[in-house]
């Protein structure tokens, strides 16, 4: 049973020093590594592994070819800022072939996770010759694995290595006792910048979960673009959360007066307090109309743009 | 070159004259048949053709299984409410056969219009005996089919008769002077129902341009249930033309509490003047939510809902 530090009960400063003991602790004279994705639980993971045991910590992002415009440049460049040496992995190619042809949410995001954790993490973890992994696992997850909704992200168990029998090898995991807003207040009092907290909610899978269908280089390019219109004309709404969606339908437009198949982008805009309901925001349709103006111009496959007005549940925030 | 009679210049009593004067002519003592759709041109052409030849005027109205709800029946009813019997003609196999396996949207409007001429009409027409055919073309047909962009709906070519060369067999155009306009005038004067003028627009191909992907009876249930519900609550905006349509795109959805892939409905309105361009409607969000809320609750198959925000050009009224 794992002894819940709630974000009041939690004295940031006795947490942080409590946690850089153990880790130099566990650690001895050895080195560690971890995967930093630019989310608030890895990032805040980075800092502490870093406080304790500086150079000793390998740092990896690995390039899945599923992020946002600009993403890997702006997470490594802002630890770079903060003196953390990141090491940026090209895995694009191993991602891409993995969800070649694979169509069914549940199997992309299988492919995404078996890619990274027995392929191109694994790979990382057993040619670093580290033998501890820090890892930003936080209680939710825990309960969440119980519940089994998300997966055992636990690399030595993908690598098929029992880090309990195998000596030497071992995970730590020193937010485990924490939920979100703990592991913010953590990160904060690490000197990790607003602009990490303030992000809004992504999905592990990335833009492959803003995609219907097949996850091609070329498909999430398009919706790479469309994110980047979104989340400029929305990131001052306060919503909770907004995405651009590639549906696989092909819709009827017309383009130099030749009818044409485009794409269709769907904008989603959630007004939520706990992800667990939530309605669409009412945006103004000033804002709808420049949005569409936008997507069409800025990407050029598209010829229709929905906005999507049914809440969660029965809808649920993502659609893939 | 057909001589244009404007909606202005046109003297509807006199109009109405002539064109009885000459199917009398060209009908004799024979018989003569159409095909009634409910649209304004087959309606108005009924009236003519009944003013003039009365039951030697076979009306049929062929359900193809791709109506919305009740329309068999409404158009039916309001026809024998002017004296007029029409025929229904169940013919939904023979469509729902053709129609099976095409997710093409040409290959899918073809399949319509070939079941209707070659097998279903042109079956009719045969064993009716009749050798005059009334048809609805108006001037727009004509413009649109010399610019390819309507196919040439003309019976007897499709079964292989060359009206002129095959002694006996005419068609009768009666409308091919006119445009919409003229034709509303012609039908008013003729003393068909308002309501038959205030329909919105309604594709040829019916509810198959209203599903993207295979317009199978189930999925078309579907798109008629939330049509339904869309011209339920669209009908006093005012707007030029509103639908539903039914995406092949399967979407995550929660229900009872478990994930369930659903379907989706996406909602168009639209401002237009004469739908050569058009915008959405910008529609209240209160109107949204009830029209998800109700989409959500009576067609139990849709687990989200979006509404168009993109403007024609570069998207068409009509998405399939």
């Amino acid at each position: 049973m794992i002894q819940e530090i709630t974000a009041a009960n939690l004295n940031t400063d006795e947490f942080i020093e409590d946690k850089i003991a153990r880790i130099r602790e566990a650690v001895g004279d050895g080195t560690a590594i971890n995967a930093l994705s630019g989310g608030v639980d890895s990032s805040t993971v980075t800092m502490l592994g870093h406080r304790a045991i500086g150079d000793r910590l390998k740092t990896v992002f690995i390039e899945n070819g599923l992020m946002r415009r600009g993403e890997p440049e702006r997470v490594v460049g802002l630890f770079n800022e903060l003196g953390v040496t990141v090491e940026i992995v090209d895995a694009k190619n191993s991602f891409f072939e993995a969800l070649s042809g694979v169509t069914d949410p549940e199997e992309k995001r299988e492919a995404i996770t078996q890619t990274f954790y027995r392929e191109v993490f694994g790979d990382i973890v057993k040619k670093s010759g580290a033998r501890h992994l820090l890892q930003g696992t936080i209680l939710t997850d825990v309960d969440e694995t119980v519940a089994g909704i998300k997966r055992q992200h636990n690399v030595f168990e993908q690598l098929g290595i029992d880090p309990q029998a195998s000596f030497g090898y071992r995970i730590i995991e020193p937010l485990i006792q924490l939920r979100k807003d703990g592991v913010r207040k953590v990160g904060r009092a690490l000197g990790l910048p607003a602009e990490l907290f303030e992000r809004i909610p992504f999905p592990g899978p990335a833009l492959a979960a803003r995609v219907v269908g097949e996850a091609t280089p070329q498909r999430i390019e398009i919706v790479r673009k469309a994110t980047a219109v979104v989340e400029r004309l929305l990131s001052g709404t306060g919503a909770f959360q907004y995405m651009a969606i590639l549906h696989q339908d092909r819709m009827t437009g017309m383009r130099d007066g030749k009818r044409d198949f485009g794409r269709q982008i769907e904008v989603r805009c959630w007004d939520s307090v706990d992800a667990r309901s939530a309605t669409p925001t009412r945006l103004s349709f000033d804002l709808l109309e420049q949005m569409a103006a936008d997507l069409l111009a800025e990407v050029p496959e598209v010829v229709s743009v929905t906005y999507n007005i049914a809440p969660k549940p029965p809808s649920t925030m993502e659609a893939v």
